[in-house]
């Protein structure tokens, strides 16, 4: 059985753990990021949890294929940040591989988190059996990662698979990234409260609704799981939400499948909770906007990563790089 | 040295020709393609061109490395076509590989035409010197070809990259693929056609443009070419028209740019004949789709393939399988 570490840079902790070419994680842990102690203290914490994770395994360096690293914003071939992540002070230029790589020897394979779960997918999740996959992220915000050909596609500089920004709707939501009408303004989330909330601001016709007495009277309170709670006891507010959400996802879906007829798009993040009230509608949605010969060979299914994708998509960068 | 042979299958006539591994093509030859005499009758000729073009090279079978076939419609791994190129009889589920190696004993790779022109752009064109590019064929209606990691990306089944379908506009012009508002109703030559004469039915106060008088008077002799020449002599409604289209084909490649952060956007096909006007224009309103830190390092260039581009798309097939 051959190792890998696995390391998940969040914003506020750094998660690592062991992981074996099953896919089984083990030693998880956690130590605080300190992002607002800039890049190479950051990069100083990464190195000391992989000691740490070494010694907690029971292992040497040299029973490991190498590391992974899993990190917010983009990262070149080279393991260089190339941009985003600004939550860590200095992020873009940082080095991840040579601290590592000087420390302990490992071959180090580095890419954008979200994007790398798309390989965890592929490897012990929703996309095994299959070469081609696209999934998406829906969270706070819209993310998302391509496979193609069996192998992650990181694009040009790491940036490849930000299909939250995606433009679905003419004139649609100002976005923060400067667009209107990006995917993620309408399918992320914070989308699916704010669609609610401008659902009852436009339009009477509601106040039956829980849910709109709720955003009337508690506004604040209100979270995408909350909307999909409501949803499932059959609000109708909650359910015209998800209907507005899903035909916009359907519309980013459908672009995708005709670009990249995939065998596979996995529909993973925290909005996915909600399950089958998704899926279901997305695949009716998705249709009108798919070419019928691509739409009917490519499934729309549920993510399988949950809580250690992170982890498991960092140590499947290790894998598919170094796995031999 | 090393040779292949390219064929370039299309309703009309199979065109084949010998390919060395720099890109050089010699021997071009055609044949009438017999369509309507059915599938297996079109492989008989595709079998026989290929056995002129041996001759006519003076070499032997096995100074080949292979055979490239680029076709219409889809072709699976195995060789197989899988649909489209409705305008051949009985063409979905022929076999391509097995008739060309059973007399030859060549290896042979085949995949839909305008996908494996990327595939040439990327060898011997616009996309050499980088590994990521996604092609734009602007013609009679509009197809496209993705090259992911130095490697023509075919998609499941081979139906990648149908990205004249990618919707652009919500509830827009209706597509014969049964969308709305697919890209291909504005980019492609047909497209423009038909946006130029809509707008003189739609609105007045175009009356002094030349373009307006033809539509008028000679509709049936209005062409993208001449429209673009009109253009090219300042006609206000011809220009109109380009910002049109560029605005529509600015936001499908502003979507691949987000989803692929490829290193080169290519455009290539007829409607390209018009040159920076189209190019100059897209540069701009893609501009407005594309997340940017990945827009300003992605570049959007002219192709480099002409008359010639389906047999060297065809035999870069067969260098990219065998070539070694």
């Amino acid at each position: 059985m051959k190792f890998a570490i696995g390391i998940d840079l969040g914003g506020t902790t750094i998660k690592g753990a062991v992981m074996d070419s099953n896919g089984v994680v083990t030693n998880v842990t956690r130590v605080p990021t300190e992002a607002d102690k800039g890049a190479p203290r950051v990069m100083e914490n990464i190195v000391a949890l992989i000691g740490d994770l070494i010694k907690a395994s029971g292992k040497t360096p040299q029973d490991f294929i190498g590391a992974g690293v899993c990190v917010p914003g983009f990262v070149d071939e080279n393991g260089i940040v190339v941009g985003g992540g600004e939550q860590i002070k200095g992020w873009t230029g940082t080095d991840i591989y040579t601290p590592i790589k000087n420390k302990y020897g490992f071959n180090v394979s580095a890419a954008n988190d979200v994007t790398a779960v798309a390989l965890a997918e592929l490897m012990y999740g929703a996309g095994r059996g299959v070469n081609n996959i696209v999934c998406f992220a829906l969270g706070t915000g819209v993310g998302g990662g391509i496979v193609t050909d069996g192998k992650l596609y990181k694009g040009t500089h790491g940036m490849a698979a930000e299909i939250g920004h995606i433009v679905v709707e003419t004139n649609g939501l100002p976005c923060n990234c400067g667009q209107y009408g990006c995917v993620e303004r309408y399918a992320s989330a914070t989308g699916i409260v704010n669609m609610a909330k401008h659902i009852v601001q436009l339009g009477s016709g509601w106040d039956d609704c829980e849910l709109c007495k709720l955003i009337k009277t508690e506004p604040d309170a209100v979270t995408c799981k909350l909307i999909y709670e409501l949803a499932a006891k059959g609000d109708k507010l909650a359910l015209r939400v998800n209907e507005d959400a899903c035909e916009m996802l359907g519309r980013a879906i459908g672009i995708l499948m005709n670009t990249m007829a995939p065998d596979r798009v996995i529909l993973g993040g925290g909005v996915m909770m909600a399950g089958d009230i998704i899926l279901n509608e997305v695949k009716k949605t998705s249709a009108n906007y798919c070419w019928p010969a691509i739409y009917e060979r490519c499934e729309i299914v549920r993510a399988q990563m949950e809580e250690d994708a992170g982890v498991m998509g960092a140590g499947a960068l290790a894998f598919e790089a170094f796995g031999g």
